[in-house]
C-alpha cells in the first residue's frame, strides 16, 4: 500500500469507528480540541481530577496529554491516567506545549515521556528539541526561527526526528511550515498547511487531539496515524485559507478550519496530501 | 393558557428582565455558555472559588451547576453556592455531565441532588438514568444508543421522567433526538432540533445555562421554564441548520446556533416549538 | 505629535515587534484573549502554576492579570509573576473583573494594585470605583447603570479617572459607551465602539490583553498604549457591527470582532479613532 492509500485508510477508520478520546489539556484551546475531535469523526471527553481520570480513561480508546496550562494538580492526573491507559494498551499522545520555555514544562514533558509508553509526540521543533535535551533557546509556545525546518535543513531535521523516535520509542510529529513525521526507521515531510494556522491559537493542540483519535482508530499503526492527522490538519488549513474574504481575519479562519476538518473526506485527504519520504 | 403561550411568556420574561445567572461549570464549553446566556437575553457570571461563590451567587438570581470537568475543589464550591442559593430561594439547575461514566461523576451528581433543592435537572437519558440508579452502561458524555428516546419507547420514557421528577422533586429535561420535559404530573415531548447539535461540543451545556436563566425569570414555574428553554435550543438548532452552506461544518454551525439563540423572538419560538403532552 | 499620530505609532510598534504577553486570566474568555492578541499582532502565553509563572513571565515582555475566575491558587501565581515582572521592568495590566461584586474580588484587585507596580488598570466604571473604594453597588461583571459615563457626567468621570491615576500611579482605562483613558495629568474620551460588544462575553478581557501587548511595544508610554488599545477595540467593534446580516447574532459578532482586530491597520486606526481630550 502506498503512503497516500495508508492515509486514506487511517482517516476512514476514524470516521467509521468514532473513537472516544480522553483529553487532559489546557483551558486555552480545549473547546477547539473538543470541536476538532467531533469534526474529524471522533468524540471527546475531558476530565482532569485525580479521582475521575482513571474511570474516564478506562471507557475511552486513547489519551491525549497537553501541558499548555499544566499545574501541580493536573500533572499528577496525567500520570495516573497515563498509567491506566498503559495497562489497557491505549495509545497516548503527548503535546509538550512550551517545553523549553520553563523548567516545569521541560521537566513535566520529560517525566511523562519517561514514565508512560507514549505512542506519539506532537510538537514544534523547539519543543521537541527541548525534550531531546538539545534546545538552546525558546520563544515561549512558538517555534524559534532558528529551529524552523526548511528545504535546506530538511535532511538533518528528518534525521533528528528518527533519532528522537529511536531513543524514545515514540512516533514524532514535528509541525511547522514543513512538517516532519517519523518513527525510528522512516521519516516523511508534509508540505500542506497555511501560514494562517500560526495566527490562531490552538492549531497545534487541535492536531494533537486529532492524532489521538487517529491513533485509537488505527491500532499498531502510530506512524500512519500521526502522518494522516498531520496531513488532515494541513489540508484543512489550506481549504480554510481558500475561503478567506477581504474582511475575514483569524476569527473566520478558526471557524473555516473546523469546517474543513468536518468536511474533508478520506478520499480528498489522500488526493491532496503532499507527503514525501525523506531519508 | 396553552403550552405554546406559556412558552412565549417564559421567553418574554427572560428578554425583559435580563436575569443574572451564576455558573459553576466546565472549562470546555464555558465560553459558549456565557455567550448563550447573553444571546437569550440573560447575563452570565462565572465564579468557582469557595471564598468567592457565596458572594457571587447572592447577587445573582439563580445558579447552574455543571460537572463536565468537576474537581475536588469546585465540587465543594458547588455545594457552598448551592446552599446559599437555597437560602435565598434561587432556582438551581443541575447538569450531570457524564454521570454514569465515572464513580466521581455519579456520586457528585447524586450528592448535589441530595443536598440541594435542585429545580431542574438537564441531561441526556444515560445521565439521568445513572442519577436514578437505573443505568446499565455508558458512552462517556454521549447518550448510549440503547437509551435513546424513540417514537416506540416515548411513553415509557415519559413515565420514567415523571417518576424521576416525583422522587427528586425536580423538573427533569432529558434531551436527545426527542426531548422529554416533565414534572411529577405532566410530561411533554419536544420534537425540535438538529442532528448537528450532536456534532458540536456544548449544545447540552448551553441549554442547561439557558434553563437557569429561564428558571430565574419565571419563578415558581420550573416546568414551563425548562420546556421553553428546551424548545428555544431546538428551534435555534433548526434555524442554524438551515443556514449551513456546502463548505460549512461544525465551526460555522456553532456560530449559527448562537446567532439563532440571539435572534429568536418569543413569538417565533411559540410558533415553531413542537411540543406535545405525552401521558 | 498629535494624539491620533501617537495612536498610529503605538499600533505600528505592536505589529512590528510581535510582543510576547503572559496572561494569567479567566477560563471563560481565555481563548478569545489569545486570538485577540494574535489578531493585533502579538503572541500570547498562558501559564498560572506558581512553579511555572516566574519562568514564563521572564521570557515575555509583559503581564496581564485578569481576575475573572480567580481562585486561591492562581491569586498567588499572579503575585509571584507580578513581582518577577516588576524586577524585569515589564509592564503589568490589571483587569479587576467583578471588583465590587464580591469581597474576594475587591480585596484581590486591591492587593494586586498595592503589591505590584501596575502600569494600566482596565475595567468598567463600577469595577474601578470599587478599586477606588467609592463603589456603592454592583451588577456582577457588568457596569451599574448609575455608573455609566454619559455626556452629562463626562467631566466628573475624567476627573475621577485622573484622581485614580494619581493615587495609584497607574494609567486607567475605564470602558463603556464612552471610554475614559487617563493618567494623573491628562484624560481622554473615546467615542468608538458598538452596543453589541456588551452582548458577547470577553470584549473587556480581550481589550485588557491587547492593552498588555500595546504596553510592551510602547515602553514608557502607558497612556498612549492604553489609549490606542481602547481605540482599536472600539474601531474593531464598529467594523464588526457593519458586517452584521439579518441572521447574524452574537456568534457572528464575536467572529467579526476578531477579524476586525486582525485587519485594522495602524493608519485606519488613527483615521477612525474618535479621541478627545477632556479636562
Amino acid at each position: 500500500m502506498g503512503i497516500n492509500e495508508a492515509i486514506e485508510l487511517a482517516a476512514r477508520n476514524v470516521r467509521e469507528s468514532c473513537p472516544l478520546v480522553h483529553n487532559i489539556t489546557n483551558y486555552v484551546t480545549v473547546n477547539d480540541c473538543a470541536n476538532a475531535l467531533l469534526a474529524c469523526g471522533a468524540s471527546p471527553i475531558m476530565s482532569d481530577d485525580i479521582s475521575d481520570v482513571v474511570d474516564i480513561t478506562s471507557i475511552c480508546g486513547g489519551l491525549v496529554l497537553n501541558i499548555g496550562t499544566l499545574n501541580a494538580r493536573t500533572v499528577e492526573s496525567m500520570v495516573a491516567a497515563g498509567k491506566r491507559s498503559a495497562e489497557l494498551g491505549h495509545p497516548i499522545v503527548l503535546d509538550p506545549v512550551g517545553a523549553g520555555a520553563s523548567a516545569m514544562r521541560t521537566e513535566t514533558a520529560g517525566r511523562l515521556l519517561d514514565e508512560l509508553p507514549v505512542a506519539i509526540v506532537r510538537g514544534n521543533m523547539s519543543e521537541v528539541k527541548a525534550l531531546a535535551g538539545s534546545s538552546s533557546s525558546t520563544r515561549g509556545v512558538d517555534v524559534c526561527p532558528e529551529d524552523a525546518v526548511t528545504e535546506e535543513n530538511i535532511g538533518q531535521a528528518a534525521s533528528f526526528a528518527r533519532d528522537f523516535a529511536s531513543k524514545t520509542g515514540c512516533v514524532v510529529a514535528i509541525t511547522g511550515v514543513i512538517d516532519i513525521v517519523a518513527d525510528q526507521e522512516r521519516s516523511f515531510a508534509v508540505r500542506n498547511g497555511s501560514e494562517l494556522q500560526g495566527r490562531i491559537t490552538g492549531a497545534g493542540c487541535m492536531l494533537s487531539s486529532i492524532a489521538g483519535a487517529y491513533a485509537v482508530a488505527n491500532p499498531d499503526k502510530p506512524l500512519e496515524a500521526a502522518l494522516a492527522a498531520v496531513c488532515l490538519a494541513g489540508v484543512a488549513g489550506e481549504i480554510a485559507e481558500s475561503r478567506m474574504g477581504a474582511l475575514d481575519g483569524n476569527g473566520s479562519y478558526r471557524t473555516y478550519l473546523l469546517d474543513a476538518l468536518f468536511n474533508v473526506s478520506p478520499e480528498e485527504l489522500a488526493r491532496t496530501a503532499s507527503v514525501e519520504e525523506v531519508r
